[in-house]
């Protein structure tokens, strides 16, 4: 794990970190040089924080392109920030890299992530690199802003609130069907549904919704999540459920797949036009599912008939179930 | 790695979730049950960030016992805030947990985590749990706060400043080599210092230092890092090196083994006597090892002769040579 070093000069360390990384720093990052960065907040806002680790075989496959890689992992994170209605500032990222991992590896993966910064306006701050025995580990922190008080949680939702979700919901558990060989998918739609999801940033939701949260773990799980941590029980009608293949028979696959980056809105009636307006004024799709009611916290999943649909998993867990 | 779950049951990763990590998180954190955090930063500070990785068996042994490896993990970090004048805030906390880490496991790790929150005033503020066919991978982010412009980095060493470190170096190098069983440690007082730095905090150097940055990798290639990031030539005196252990035989390990969590701390001689009077304030040791020169960024040790000493390596890389 550690190199001989000719007295004076750089460590492996420090010249992968300035070859690959160096150059997707930005202002605060100290060049990456430094113990720490330094960032002057925006004046008047609040600070919006999230983490994600990546785990090779967990959360992508080993022969994923590098660059949606990097792409998935920060986008993922990105999608955490439009939840809350954040604006994305920065980024610290540690890489726990394999010895079979190369440079073009690396220049695959940073290269993702250096057209993500363009895009969705944000830079790397800091982190750290270091080498693992294990699969690939990427661990990300990033950082948004929000006006102060209109950071929008999940535990808003109220009884008569409609839920809306951004997007079509199963494509991301179709694409991972489709790279495992279980579904076929011509096109490549799916798979880079899969591989790099789209973070529904932008949407100006603060006022508007009561309640949002990213789907990431399976739409009927997390929906689980806004009816207890708003105490309000929530019905899906299954059919209203925008799907990019509306084969009966993927209902329940697409329902608990995970991995849309979604989200999941409950809105006030009297703000539904509002909320309207403001998806296609960015041409994000948008469509009600459900309604949020009084009582004890559940999520029930209507069928065609009105009567409710049972699943054998509500969604995804990344650990194992005896804990 | 997924979990089949009885539909309304809370899937694994949040009840293991809420059993262990829930009773760390602060202010901000939103009990951890939403997509992030929302925090005010202190107002007129400026934001210190700093991400690290610690994987099993790379940077501590798979038997060290798991309170020390959660006080480790967080104390290496707060370190980097202590190099930078910064006072801690917060953290966010990535775990890659492989099957064989069990729930007593995770309680003595949280225990470690919770007494040194206390300590050193921040709390917990998000993050991700997920499962690894790996080694256990641990990342964490921290943040603090330091006034506008006051964030000491490595660039400022000038010409005539004296170098100085704080405590011992080379104890954490001897731990290591004792926990595996090549140094006799009869008291323990190495294998502590391996597996529990002390993070050199509130000594208030702005505007008294010209240079800070802490000691993790080893002394030499540290102090390089010093030389090159201000443009400095850095001699250092063996003999001035404080050690625990005087053996000369072990003197190139304690000045390359890493793992010392001690500041480096380049300082104009018309502030030594402030730096002085703030280390003896709070029990801190300090000791003028060498002195800044103008020249070629480099480094030289000079043992008692005056002549300079070469070491076969001057401290620690964590990813392989080759890259």
């Amino acid at each position: 794990m550690t190199a001989p070093t000719a007295e004076g000069s750089l460590p492996a360390e420090f010249s992968f970190v300035g070859r690959h990384f160096r150059p997707l720093a930005g202002p605060g990052s100290l060049g990456l040089q430094d113990d720490a960065a330094v960032l002057a907040p925006p004046a008047g806002r609040e600070l919006v924080l999230a983490a994600d680790a990546m785990v090779e075989s967990v959360h992508f496959l080993p022969d994923d392109p590098p660059d949606s890689i990097g792409r998935k992992l920060l986008r993922c994170n990105l999608s955490d920030l439009a939840a809350m209605g954040a604006v994305p500032l920065g980024y610290l990222l540690t890489v726990c890299r394999p010895a079979g991992l190369d440079d073009d590896w690396f220049a695959g993966f940073c290269r993702g992530l250096a057209d993500d910064q363009r895009t969705f306006g944000l830079s790397l701050l800091g982190g750290d690199t270091t080498s693992t025995r294990g699969p690939l580990v990427l661990s990300l922190t990033i950082m948004g802003h929000v006006a102060p008080g209109c950071a929008i949680t999940r535990a808003g939702a109220r009884p008569g609130d409609g839920l809306w979700v951004t997007g079509t919901i199963g494509d991301g558990a179709l694409g991972l069907r489709a790279r495992l060989g279980d579904y076929a998918d011509p096109s490549g739609f799916f798979t880079a549904r899969y591989r790099v999801p789209t973070p529904r940033l932008g949407l100006d939701l603060a006022g508007v919704v009561s309640a949002a949260m990213d789907i990431s773990d399976g739409l009927v799980q997390d929906t689980g999540h806004m009816a207890r941590a708003s105490a309000v029980a929530i019905e899906i009608e299954a059919a209203r459920v925008p799907r990019s293949d509306p084969d009966p028979a993927l209902l329940p696959l697409c329902l608990t797949g995970g991995d849309d980056y979604e989200l999941l809105l409950a809105v006030p009636p009297q703000h539904t036009e509002a909320l309207q307006a403001r998806c296609a004024a960015v041409g994000v799709p948008l469509t009600r599912i459900g309604l949020c009611h009084a009582g004890a916290p559940a999520v029930r999943v209507l069928g065609d008939d009105g009567m409710p649909l049972t699943f054998t998993r509500t969604g995804w867990s990344h650990i194992d179930p005896e804990n």
